[in-house]
């Protein structure tokens, strides 16, 4: 009796992220365009349109060597919840209009799953999807994820709670030494500039080749209070490995010492409280789940980008080989795109346990 | 004219976890006991007491030399949703009593601050919390999580989905070769028996110390089908990366190839398509947050256990330096109890996103 | 510490909608537009604009003798989630952009707060609102709600389920026989065209005083599959009394035999079960919270229209007291605009709920 | 593929409300027994188990001439969440175990569905539920529902917030006046003495005859601040619908003027502002969804119960034709014991908004 059109659908599809402030996607990246509601936003912060611009040129693609050629002016169109330059409390609708979408390179993937890409997990779950560009699973996503980021920070700033991402490894170079100062004069923010250089070598060669690169981005937020987190499920680390490993790109995450403290004991690994403070910060400025007042320091693991210009086997639609070769517009490595895209989501998830707990205790 | 009361108040603790399977834990390591309400079980599973046995005597202490000596039955109540034998699609209570609870050597925890422990960042944020046995942060809390990771295998049985989770590091050594059939011979269920013998030597000496251990755990999901997971905020490896990480001695996730990927180009991470489907698993059976059908890895990196038994630097609720030192029974590593709590925490999410879509395509 | 801009802050603002499809509406009477992002939609259902345009012309002013003159296109613009026709299962954002905001008329509501309006309340919540047209409490967002129910209808629509409101009283005067072949010869969409012409001559007599008019809204949902709801706090008849309370003129809502079962007895309102069902229908369609396959019947009481034309008592932001004298355009009534928003209401929970329980059992 | 088993499954049952504050029930009437999770209390709250006393006496059965017999002691334990006489914020689990509870009388629901009851809904729903006394559907379930009241209350008590419930109708006797002084001295808790009395020989009556008696319970809640509730869909006034709405016998719900609202004009039901605030008010203490800082005023609509003792038809679960004569404990009205459980839906929805907007102006 029921149709089975509907059992096909999938339900609660998870656009929406976060508790008090909430942040829904939406837009596809060769449809009209893209666009976020931010609701819970506490009323009379100063916001408009300009404040967006810095952070969407940072995301942007098209200005680098290593970029795609897309160009999109990415104009942040505040669309409801202010007036006469304040929030109002209500809703804020942004709208991201696509401007140069050349669905044509896509046309292939009408029959051709890509490798590395959502394509076969998609016509798995929903049959119809809008394969041009990768629709709903494309990077430009993240556009909506950044604009949602500048209205979190306007909530971050007045408590002063700075967050930045760099760049500490990209195609397997590290970086040896952090210095903040330096890091925008390296092309992938990275703050070694020694390290870059080498960096900048392997992405030429990467290039030339047709193939790409991953990293590692760092992620630390410094200036905020003591207190925020909820001790058992949405522990502060929990809702960030969300947040960070909710980015397309990213296939793993880590605070503080991480992965490394796999192979510490305990008498290393444990942060000692002197006088001032924690003595070290093996932590990352959580522990319990809640924050303690120390840097909140977090690294999250970028696979390379999957569009390359080599042949790749693959199947078509109806499961037979086929061999895929794709020509677009593709981005080297998604380092340094992909940093405003995890400071955004770092300060959506610190915005909103800040309004889920609003006083701090001193 | 607000009672400043309620202004330390913290909100939606987060204590609930999923969406259309959700668990609610409440309970404290050294209050009356623990338990779990699972709302959204699908009605005529059978269920029984006797069903949580296993599951729960992997967690519960004491059973191994490495450790600690508090003995607890973790017998698990039923108190609703079963009816004959039955789940009746109501929620379902399990209560699990504290029996051998013993706060004295918590006592010290009214005046000083454990470093590597929750303490700090819960005075910071409650400022009046159970201290005794870590309260609501101790590891205590994760039999309630092991319960309903009970429940929600009884979902992912008939799908023919399996968890399992299994020791690869332990302080600084790795196991080099998978057999999981000889897991079960090893202290650790490490799944390399040759390693396993040197993880021992280790575990020995720290133990001798009064030091801790920590390791990497990898956990495997098999027979999962295509489907699972949504396109943005609630990918699947989001979800799970949030799962893992929300267990407290955890400090990174990732997903196949996982920091690994950002050493690799693009033709090393892709996973080639071929005639049975993936040639290779580097995604980890997840592509774009989605389920591909393939099998599905994930690793989780845990810290040692913050409580050794060397003094350590730290301050008393007043900030005023003291040293620190515990007696007490601890576990000189979190693996293997930690193993069935990971995988509860992956059955969780598994049959929750399963839930959340009914209808598996083919 | 903590800015004082923050504290003032309303957080989860309530402005999502359901819990497997959900809706989220954003927008004000006088800004740019208003807009709604539907998430949980089942892939493969046709959509397109056209759809809309009969559901927003029944909301729209402007068209009869009492409605306010505001002219108003309301064209739904598909902004996302359709692809090649079909939705694609991913959020589905709608936009309404407003033209005719004339907002000379609301000046007066920078210093006057309206009886009846939400602005005394609003004042006290955020002090900083957007007072042209009634900003974000204005009716105008109800057609944000219309277009939602638009798509909700595209669910329904494959079950067999129906859903029509018709006035069962205008101004106190009742319609006494309901034959819903007729109601669209009425200007009120009463459906016993008797009454109608006295609801007329009332309408007529109160518009020439400046006056205005409240009445009762009768909603039947036909061919609902017995099973939707949930027992205990999500009961069908709660989360729709929450639907239909949710728009701004409604003051109460009951469900079948409603305030007249508080004057029954058991042997009265129990509905009795014969070989083809329920032989009466007192419960309108829901025992125990649970739909049971009958017709589901509610009634929603709509208040007068807040704006009139005669001089008012109020204060102004200061405090002292003034009269308030209102130009603008104003409904009348409420009555018949409000029938397409109650039933947009009932469809996104009855599609909610559907969505919420997929498999109906026969 | 995929069982038949879960397809028939209900999701997101429904069993948690509130947002900041947030409540989980489960248990069933015949079972172990019933409890409440709550989440989100602020810490340092004074709770102890002798604050349920009173609450739970005045809903508990067996005290009146025209209760149910069954005799429940209804011991409120305190399982989690307090600590040295004092809420901590981690969730308090409260459990009431079932004493008398005496399945005999219920064998023939086995068979049979009732009435007016949810048996047949729940039948088509689950097909597998606990039939005895109700289960799940059992007005048991809503002494959970008191016990939550009370840990809300402990958030109200320091606002000055007083929530009161009150019968005004009973069997077709109106009160005519409101003296709540006096309503102690009404064994129906009506604050109309001369009506009490007309009530009373009407319950006379009806019981001897083997009826039930519905009515109408006012509830009036005082000392609320202005700014509770949010504009859109979770309007202060749809919560409270839906909250009382979500209690069983519940068929109809108003705000201040409610249903009388929909035969005034806009002159009349409009409350003027005059220096000392809201001259009149039919609003009922909200207008656009928030309080203003008036009074309160709702009124709930309750049907007569729906257990009888007369003979009544019905079917059987193979859809026969069959004669209902129920045995057991029947209450002739849920009035006055259903006044506790409307108290405490009342207190858990301004509670929760209350901390969803902790800070209060003015």
């Amino acid at each position: 009796m029921v149709s089975g059109t509907h059992d096909k659908g999938g339900i609660m599809a998870g656009n929406t992220f976060g508790k008090a402030l909430t942040v829904t996607t939406f837009g596809e990246s060769h449809g009209t365009g893209i666009g976020a509601v931010i609701d819970g936003c506490p009323p009379e912060l100063p916001l408009c349109e300009e404040d967006f611009v810095t952070e969407m040129a940072r995301r942007r693609p098209g200005r680098g060597t290593y970029d795609s050629t897309r160009r999109e002016e990415d104009r942040v169109e505040i669309f409801s919840g202010v007036f006469e330059g304040l929030t109002t409390g209500t809703p804020i609708a942004l709208i991201i209009r696509n401007r140069d979408a050349d669905s044509k390179p896509y046309e292939i993937l009408q029959r051709l799953f890509r490798p590395g890409h959502a394509d076969y997990a998609y016509f798995k779950k929903y049959r119809h999807f809008d394969y041009r560009g990768g629709g709903r699973a494309s990077a430009r996503e993240t556009a909506a994820r950044v604009a949602a980021g500048v209205v979190a920070n306007k909530i971050l700033v007045p408590l002063g709670v700075t967050v930045t991402a760099y760049t500490v490894e990209l195609g397997g170079v590290k970086a040896s030494s952090i210095d903040l100062n330096t890091m925008d004069q390296s092309p992938f923010f990275c703050p070694d500039l020694a390290a870059s250089k080498k960096m900048e070598a392997v992405m030429k060669e990467k290039k030339s080749l047709g193939d790409s690169l991953g990293g590692i981005v760092e992620i630390l937020a410094t200036g905020c209070p003591a207190g925020l987190g909820e001790p058992v499920f949405d522990k502060l680390d929990a809702e960030l490995a969300k947040a960070v490993m909710s980015v397309g790109a990213v296939k793993g995450v880590e605070i503080g010492s991480g992965f490394e403290a796999a192979r510490l004991t305990g008498s290393q690994n444990n942060d000692p409280l002197g006088r001032n403070g924690f003595v070290s910060n093996m932590a990352g400025g959580i522990l319990g789940g809640v924050s303690t007042g120390a840097e909140i320091l977090l690294r999250a693991a970028v696979k390379p980008i999957p569009s390359i210009h080599q042949p790749q086997d693959t199947l078509d639609r109806e499961g037979n080989p086929a061999t895929l070769e794709l020509s677009g517009r593709f981005d080297v490595s998604a380092i340094p795109r992909i940093h405003p895209v995890l400071e955004a989501m770092v300060k959506l998830v610190l915005a909103d346990h800040y309004l889920r707990w609003k006083t701090i205790i001193d």
